[in-house]
């Protein structure tokens, strides 16, 4: 069983044990989204991963500056450093001035995040708004000889920085393959106009006349091209070296390993000791995108406006989904799984609601031989240590989120009096389990929209409690009968009643 | 009655027709706030009459493109360009570094403006976002000879500027009264040390060496004072001149009277063409500041956490007392005040959801000598004018919400009986209740829950009904013993049971 946090780093491709540079301090740098669309199904997977890690390492006494960027300049529609920029094309066919599409679509994504339960990060800077620091770093760039200007573009010289400095180590990739690679023709074609060598990237980009982002530097008005922001930025904010860059797992290449040559071509050191990386999503076993006819965004999930969809599914229990898979394995989505997954959360939820609202009736009066506690995952500590095992074991939530299932079948055997508890041992169980539901994986345990609300919960566990106390008496004293009659109603009425030989549970 | 929008503009002391400059378009820019503590009463009333301008323009069917900064550099302590820069000192109180503080406020201010229903602006630009352009505007000043610099710091030159342009025409101060005022000692001694007059305002600080929160420019390392931000960033967004420029009256000296100075000395215009300021808000007919103890943050008044308060208050009834008062008379908030208002809200908004709901059970059935309508403001037409008058009339916000009190008092004659509508006059009466109420004033006529909180008080009801019928029929079959059962349980559980001759029927 893990006791230390292992963390799987991209970097040197194994799991490693753990430890901050600054101890408490942690410096955490996750890319953002780049602010031109909706918010969509592929930020639900880094952000909720990212936060899961943030909440763990807090729990763990850490202090993290967590930093997340917003990118609302620079990142152009063409990865090879050509074609327009992302948010200057959608503002031209939109008619506005491309901050008002970065608000708009800003405060799109914090709703969103808001609504997946994410934490806000520490700082959330702009690239926009750190263009002295992106020029002042490329400055730099040109100055040690791994930056030259064309044309009033600035890019980065792979060639030169290779000679002093190993290249290639985060994403695997090796020079030669990337120009001679069969899918870089175009790569090699669109960048034969100004770059010394096609695997030069732009570090800044001469503006054309009609481009409305622009800023005046030494090599003319301009911008900044989309890896230098991390790197300008993540220095800023953070301590280089900082502990963990993360993000996902197709920021790879080319954008960490860009970030790495820079930071390294400027301050000597790589930004990060720790890479950590989440595997991408998929739909229905295919990438997203918006020419396959599978972009969903955030906003249609959560109200079940897509023609792929069969319902509305709550933004909890799209989280829910993301963590039940680990973040470094492959998750689709479909309406299926969605569906499926849904069903359980709302399972799981209310088991656990039940069981932070339930007081057990029959407490163990005296010290006795049982005096350790019911034993099994009602001992806090035995479920504290299951939960700490399967989190330090690389953030393995679905394990974290089984644990918690076996506990609610131990609850069941607390409920139908097979075992006790003292009020102690008690009261820290109902505190681990809101330490990990709510605090580390995010899930509220209570939703008191208002006090009125709350009320009508308890107030339906309260009626079908008594419902399932009839009918367990009823079965008690062989009233098969009414034991039926009670069934028939509550289906009827709408609801699912599950016998085992534990006893009864009900769902909506 | 008004048929133009009148608009009191202070720069003219008097109330114009507005007309936009490049309609259908109007820029809007409105001084936004200092992110260094927990936004709170003085942060209401701007921006609640500055969203109320913004929904009523968009009525209007101009295209209002509404920018507000936020101010998280530059903002000095002392009004007198001197002492420590305001956000800089709470992050050095709070030990944390100063974007994380500013990331903390922003969030909390977003929060605060969601929550009295103010529409966000179109574009919301950072001062440390736009430092380049801070810095070029200070350059061409420089050189135009309205600015000069002293050991790293620039400063504007008023009397050069004065030379050239009138100063003091928004706030009405002139020169000779500010360097001889009483208050200005201080003023006066603070800026011996650099300044060649008392009266010229810092567009540049050097930076002291534990400064975190500094860049790069051609006077050395520092940051931007004050009030050029507003210039540089309604000059980036917003042509110059643009339409109507917005504040608190504590801003029109010196922030707005240094804006116009830096702009018509850079670009040879004034910024904008109307300037609106609301009036100042008083905490029991005294000013409000930490040092009088009277400082209420904005959560402390929703959750009525504050010494001073003896209830919670609703954030719409908040809005509901600052557009009771027309934004340039004074408005004093007191408990009692706040709580005769907060039932006055509740009153007005239940009998305007009353209406929307009602469905008038006699429609005049064929067109008569009454064709015309019931008259009076339940006539669209009437309510519609009376509506557009009372807001042409310099937003006259509290004669539109007596408008609307007074609709009251007529749908109480429509529901009575006494008189009679068409369908069509209905539907359009209740979507102009809506334009005004909801569009344009901005407080919700639906107030719906979620679908799930729907769906838990459903579940009650229907886990109810089975426990009234299995005690139903426990009665007919005589089988007192389950009937009594079934009372006792639930009483246990919460619930009251009253029997009489037509059944049972409980409650909570």
């Amino acid at each position: 069983m893990a006791t230390e946090l292992l963390l799987y780093n991209t970097l040197t491709r194994t799991k490693e044990s753990f430890a901050p540079l600054r101890s408490p301090h942690v410096g955490l740098y996750v890319c953002g989204p780049t602010v031109y669309g909706p918010p969509h199904l592929g930020h639900a997977r880094p952000y909720i991963t990212f936060d899961l890690l943030l909440r763990y390492l807090t729990l763990l006494d850490y202090k993290v500056r967590y930093v997340r960027n917003i990118t609302d300049v620079g990142h152009l529609v063409d990865d090879a450093d050509e074609g327009e920029d992302k948010i200057a094309r959608r503002a031209r066919l939109e008619r506005v001035e491309p901050m008002e599409l970065v608000q708009r679509y800003t405060l799109a994504f914090h709703r969103a995040m808001d609504q997946l339960g994410n934490l806000p990060p520490s700082i959330e800077p702009r690239a926009s708004g750190h263009i002295p620091e992106q020029i002042e770093m490329i400055q730099t760039l040109i100055e040690r000889g791994f930056a030259y200007e064309v044309n009033g573009s600035v890019y980065f010289d792979l060639e030169s920085y290779r000679a002093h400095y190993p290249y290639g180590q985060l994403s695997g990739r090796v020079v030669d393959d990337l120009v001679a690679g069969a899918g870089n023709e175009r790569r090699a074609l669109a960048s034969q106009s100004e770059k010394r060598k096609p695997e030069d990237f732009a570090l800044w980009k001469k503006a054309e006349p009609e481009h409305i982002m622009r800023w005046n530097s030494p090599w003319g008005s301009g911008f900044p091209g989309w890896h230098i922001e991390c790197s300008a930025m993540s220095a800023k904010y953070l301590d280089t070296p900082f502990d963990i860059h993360g993000g996902g797992m197709d920021l790879l290449f080319p954008h960490h390993e860009s970030e790495i040559a820079q930071t390294t071509g400027c301050h000597g050191c790589a930004p990060a000791k720790t890479w950590i990386h989440n595997n991408m999503v998929t739909i229905n076993g295919q990438k997203m995108g918006k020419s396959l006819g599978n972009f969903i965004t955030l906003e249609d999930l959560f109200a079940g406006t897509h023609e792929g969809l069969s319902q509305a599914y709550d933004p909890m229990s799209i989280r829910f989904f993301v963590l039940q898979a680990q973040y470094r394995s492959t998750l689709d989505f479909s309406d299926a799984a969605l569906s499926a997954s849904s069903k359980g959360y709302k399972r799981w939820i209310q088991g656990l609601r039940a069981l932070m609202s339930y007081e057990p009736a029959v407490f163990e009066a005296t010290p006795g031989p049982n005096t350790t506690g019911p034993g099994g995952l009602l001992d806090p500590d035995v479920l504290d240590a299951k939960a700490r095992a399967a989190l330090n074991d690389d953030l393995n939530s679905p394990v974290l989120i089984a644990t918690l299932y076996e506990l609610l079948a131990d609850f069941q055997e607390l409920r139908n009096g097979k075992t006790q508890i003292t009020p102690e041992a008690w009261n820290r169980l109902r505190q681990t389990v809101q330490t990990y539901v709510e605090d580390v994986l995010g899930f509220p345990l209570t939703t008191l929209t208002s006090e009125e609300d709350s009320g009508t919960l308890q107030a339906l566990d309260a009626a079908m409690e008594v419902l399932m106390s009839l009918r367990q008496e009823a079965k008690a004293s062989k009233d098969w009968a009414l034991s039926d009659r009670i069934r028939d109603h509550l289906t009827h009425a709408g609801f699912k009643i599950m016998d085992d030989k534990e006893g009864s549970r009900w769902s909506r």
